[in-house]
């Protein structure tokens, strides 16, 4: 074969990473986003400058590609749906990726498809939920997600009592979820190729942080038992069956304290859950991403060994061009796989970049992610 | 810290995974050879066309970098000598590139330094090595190698006869060996820091075909009993720290039938012996390089599962623009990792990339490995 001109569109570190595995196999992989300073830029075969939510920039991009795929949901999908009744192949689809960029849409897909998820209702703006807090058919408390545009923690709202209620609602189109009591939440990954074959990656738990309400590691395998695990896979597998995406499905779940999994949300591209991939399975989620868009076998996504992942934020206080302190007490332990983005400023929690750390045991990993995470400081000059 | 500019000599596939590791740190890499259409081009920082082999295209390179390293041996030392004189870190020391890429300094090196070797002389030209075996100085069979410019079998003749010896006889300086009896060939690669601090990779045993004389899978644990392999790895380490070479060194070794070590020879550089440490090992050849030249903390070289690692050559009677038939095949092979180098042209029997496999033994390894030969063939459009 002659590999097909790929293209993605983001060139963020979850594009870097795709590139990354792309080098491999010296696939010709193109790239679109702002500019030269994107995470990506260096490790495409070619960068083209432009913008993913203008729908000419997109048009003109993919219009000289094979295949398009995405590192980021927030794309012009209108250009997308083009694309495709052009002749391009566009994975995931573009259907997909507008039932999964809005929240409402996305849990109404789970609500439609008898998929066990949290109970949930859609407001226009902040005044319709106050309104409905008022005629007593919302009880507080309550999460508030804005429906589109959401990223890492932003567009959400976690509303208390009346002070949250004047103070931090959300005034856009939203989704409102009860609250559930969250055991554990847990991550899984699915790969979906467009023969409909499908790979399960092992199943990740978040780990908070004891005080701070911060994911403080990722790690895998996740301490649950066989069935629950069993149970988390198979919903994992239906989900990513029904939406009948081609590419990655990131599958966010919650384990309550009486055992069952409901979907919290999905990602249709590699997930901040999949990082540990890389080196932990015996194919990683950005080398599956590849598989899966260009048509190809998918890998293997067994567990060789135990890892712990935890991300490199920008420390407080500091903004601007970026140094790294701590880095050679960092490269100093063993089995630690750091990452970094190449960002070239760094701001207050900006992830900047992951590490990655393997033992024979979660327990070990964890340690070892930990030590790291001590090391290492991200300052600005 | 921030990074220091680091340069790489030379931009084939050693070069390109030395760009590739050096991606996860984001590291700044600059990379000097002939045009883009070199494996590295693509994966380097900056990519900058210029001649290894010419001085002013070296030094011009050397002094926009604050450390300047090699992938190949053949690079105008002059030029390395100087940049050392005004200031820049090159790792490998330019004197222990002239030492070893001169095969008669290098056989030397070790008669000087009692590293056990076969026995050997050295000649200027073919008509001094006939006129030594007419005047019985020297039996017949016997190995001549030029001396320098050799590279994956060139520049080497095995003399058996009197046909041979007017046949075959390279007219260059040269280097006889006594044939010895060789029981396994392995090879082992060390690094070793500024500072003196050495790692050990584990040891390698480069696998012949039964019938061609040709090596068909390097296998990772070798098969020796542990005294053979802790006297290989304590010969390599030896040869590493009596060079006080700075960065890797690939000590390739025979073992007699008697269980004598022998040094056959060594490279300044990753090594085609190290490509399965990508997958097999806990650091990679060429992070270590990086860590080493870099006078970063070295990584642990734990093998963390059996390796077998085969060439991927152009086939015979292709010449022209590569084509991979059988790459979907080769993909659904269990824990097979192929490398490609993106070498435009193929050839017969050019090396166009590698594959890894990784299994529970070295013989699980083995068939993968051998699986993946089978399925995949390098041809000419």
């Amino acid at each position: 074969m002659s590999f097909p001109r790929l293209g993605i569109l983001g060139g963020g570190q979850l594009g870097k990473m795709l590139c990354q595995a792309g080098a491999d196999w010296h696939l010709p992989i193109h790239v679109l986003d702002l500019n030269h300073s994107f995470p990506a830029a260096n490790y495409a075969t070619k960068f083209t400058s432009g913008d993913f939510r203008n729908k000419q920039d997109v048009l003109e991009f993919g219009r000289r590609m094979d295949v398009v795929t995405i590192e980021i949901e927030h794309i012009d999908t209108a250009a997308l749906h083009q694309l495709v009744e052009e002749g391009i192949k566009v994975y995931p689809q573009p259907h997909i990726i507008d039932l999964i960029k809005d929240k409402g849409l996305q849990k109404q897909f789970y609500a439609e498809n008898d998929i066990p998820t949290s109970d949930f209702r859609l407001y226009n703006d902040a005044s319709e939920v106050s309104s409905a807090v008022a005629a007593g058919q919302l009880a507080l408390p309550f999460v508030q997600k804005a429906r589109t545009g959401g990223y890492d923690g932003q567009g959400v709202a976690v509303i208390r009592n009346s002070e949250d209620l004047e103070t931090k609602l959300l005034d856009v189109p939203c989704l409102v979820e009860t609250m559930v009591d969250i055991d554990k939440e847990l991550a899984i990954i699915v790969a979906r190729s467009p023969s409909g074959e499908m790979r399960v990656f092992p199943t990740v738990e978040m780990e908070f942080h004891p005080t701070a309400n911060l994911v403080e590691f990722l790690v895998c395998p996740a301490a649950v038992d066989s069935d629950t695990d069993a149970r988390a896979a198979a919903l994992a597998r239906q989900v990513t069956e029904q939406m009948g995406i081609v590419g990655l499905l990131a599958v966010e779940l919650f384990l309550t304290p009486e055992g069952e999994i409901l979907v919290n949300e999905v990602a249709p591209r590699p997930h901040n859950s999949g990082h540990h991939t890389i080196e932990a399975c015996v194919t990683s989620q950005y080398e599956q991403h590849l598989r899966a868009v260009l048509d190809l076998p998918l890998g293997a996504t067994d567990l060789l060994r135990p890892g712990a992942m935890i991300n490199l934020l920008g420390a407080e206080d500091h903004s601007g061009p970026a140094v790294y302190e701590g880095w050679e007490k960092l490269l100093s332990l063993p089995e630690v796989y750091p990452h970094l983005y190449g960002k070239a400023d760094t701001r207050p929690f900006r992830k900047m970049g992951h590490v990655t750390a393997l033992g024979d045991t979660v327990e070990m990993a964890r340690q070892r992610a930990a030590a790291a995470k001590e090391a290492v400081r991200i300052i600005s000059r």
